[in-house]
């Protein structure tokens, strides 16, 4: 590999600088992405035709130094597998037609193939795998069960998780069920990840700030842990790094880190300099500059970032990145103003 | 007056039992609510009629043994006040027409005066107040500067924050002059309340949560200080406690605890139990069942309730409440059960 420096950031190896990369980096505010997706006609045609997935995933990185490639790809590919029924209608967000409300309705769901049911999602990954050759690392993903869970019972997005969270109230047993069923399905997808060429995992946690700690423990936390026990670690004669990440989840660090999990992401509400403090720099962190940062002109945005390294401080273990995606209406060149100040800032971090 | 509990246990005075009442008890989920809105023909009509706002303040009262009357009307009587144009369109949300959005938009912005431009809200305190005789104290409101900024610089409710934020990052001056007449203007619509017959009052941070630290502390908490310095705090020989809250922002409790409010509004992310050693006793708090939990069975509202009775502890300085506003579609005897739960199961934490 010519450049490798997110796999040992991730596992807290020496590095030179600290390697960069963007949630959602191949996405709407690229106009060739916009011109792929218009072509493919729809979002999931994108994501189903490894070709297109393969063309998004590496059009970031011909724009800028990025240190990682992410599989384009979405969180809702398992309930698709799952035959729910999904949709994306246009600035709607997606839609799930036929949700999971009840026990019958859990006990019909079987664990998808990976290889057959997900076999789009595994051709992309071995075609970008193939295409990268050995540029950087690619980065496969899948969503956490309770975040996957929250689309598959509420039947789309949503700011209140009434139907969820009165499952998880007064079912808990039904939801426990479904969550059980959504790590197998995400352990077997990953490991297919893994097989087909993925270098690192991430397990996105969009919604499991929205729980009460103890349910968060009880609901997410638990299925995680479950997952991170299930991953192929080593492949290709390499450590396999898995990176977890609850959005809103500052104050469950130190939890989470004890999963077994190499990093943890971390967003804009907690300072670096307190995460690392928290899990005693036990895991790698990744993060954490406030997407709508990159709003802001890019001597702005050069100062934000030098603040985000310095709160990490001296030392390995930090992946730079957003706290979240990136925003569709951001200007390209703000994104890339970001990554070369993280590329001339952060070596004095990594020196002597 | 008759029931003085909420204003002993906001000053950690000692009390028989811990007392509740729930944020949004006046609201949608109860029919005789909705009746009297209809009758008032819209949402804003209901808010600057007196007599139908102080109908609908009382109505919760009238069905459960509540601890505390709060003020119906909505945190954007302020920019309504400022001239903004606010609408409510129905299912949308707020609207304002004319948003601030760069530094002549802030000039020409002049605090209001209480007295004559929210003459409404002042009238309805008092006469809320009267009909009250005395049963329970009256709780006032408003919101956060930095909260009340989100809808003025966005037009709306948001889920992104991009306008303000990149305000916040690119023009920090002109969004100081913004929040800063917001507190001045939020000082007096307080203070004119307390005037009124307000024997409490609540500043509600909704969005404070999706700053990072430093930010939050400059662009909000500062802000919710000012006003704190600037509030009568004594009225017909009594305390006016003042309650902050900030959803999301359980790790900033020991800070907002600094302003020298008399307490916290906790949300259910943190446990009180946690919450309360991180205040180190020097403030009350009052929360923090999961409005979600109120979908459940009343025997299972009565478990969670234990559960955050338990989790509180024994001694003063507890106002039982939700961790948020209870949502449209909770049965109204589900709030019961939760209401009667803590007269049942709260003595015994505060005897002896």
């Amino acid at each position: 590999m010519q450049n490798d420096l997110l796999l040992r950031a991730l596992l807290r190896e020496p590095v030179e600088r600290t390697p960069v990369w963007m949630m959602r980096q191949a996405g709407r505010y690229l106009p060739e992405y916009r011109a792929t997706r218009e072509r493919a006609g729809s979002f999931l045609k994108l994501c189903m035709t490894p070709e297109l997935a393969c063309e998004v995933t590496l059009q970031p990185l011909a724009r800028y130094p990025l240190d990682a490639a992410i599989l384009f790809s979405d969180i809702l590919t398992i309930p698709h597998a799952l035959g729910l029924g999904l949709q994306f209608e246009t600035g709607e967000g997606p839609r799930i037609e036929r949700p999971v409300r009840n026990r019958a309705d859990v006990e019909r769901l079987r664990v998808p193939d990976p290889a057959t049911d997900l076999r789009y999602v595994i051709d992309a990954v071995s075609l970008i795998r193939r295409e990268l050759r050995g540029r950087v690392p690619l980065i496969g993903f899948a969503g956490s069960p309770w975040t996957v869970g929250t689309y598959v019972v509420e039947g789309g997005s949503t700011r209140e998780f009434s139907k969820i969270k009165a499952m998880m109230f007064s079912e808990p047993a039904t939801l426990h069920r479904l969550l059980d069923l959504l790590a197998t399905s995400t352990t077997q997808y990953l490991n297919a990840q893994i097989e087909a060429g993925a270098q690192a995992v991430m397990i996105f946690d969009t919604w499991g700030g929205v729980l009460a700690p103890a349910q968060y423990r009880e609901f997410s936390l638990h299925y995680m842990a479950d997952i991170v026990a299930g991953l192929t670690r080593e492949r290709e004669g390499r450590r396999v790094p898995v990176i977890l990440f609850t959005k809103g989840g500052g104050a469950w660090l130190p939890e989470m880190a004890k999963t077994g999990c190499d990093a943890l992401g971390v967003d804009w509400t907690t300072e670096l300099a307190d995460a690392r403090r928290s899990v005693n720099d036990q895991v790698a962190l990744q993060g954490n500059l406030d997407p709508t940062c990159l709003y802001a002109s890019p001597a702005r945005i050069r100062e934000e970032v030098g603040r985000v390294l310095a709160s990490y401080g001296r030392g390995h273990g930090h992946v730079f990145n957003l706290g979240h995606g990136i925003h569709p209406q951001i200007p390209p060149e703000h994104a890339g103003a970001m990554i070369a100040a993280v590329h001339e800032l952060s070596p004095p971090y990594h020196a002597g």
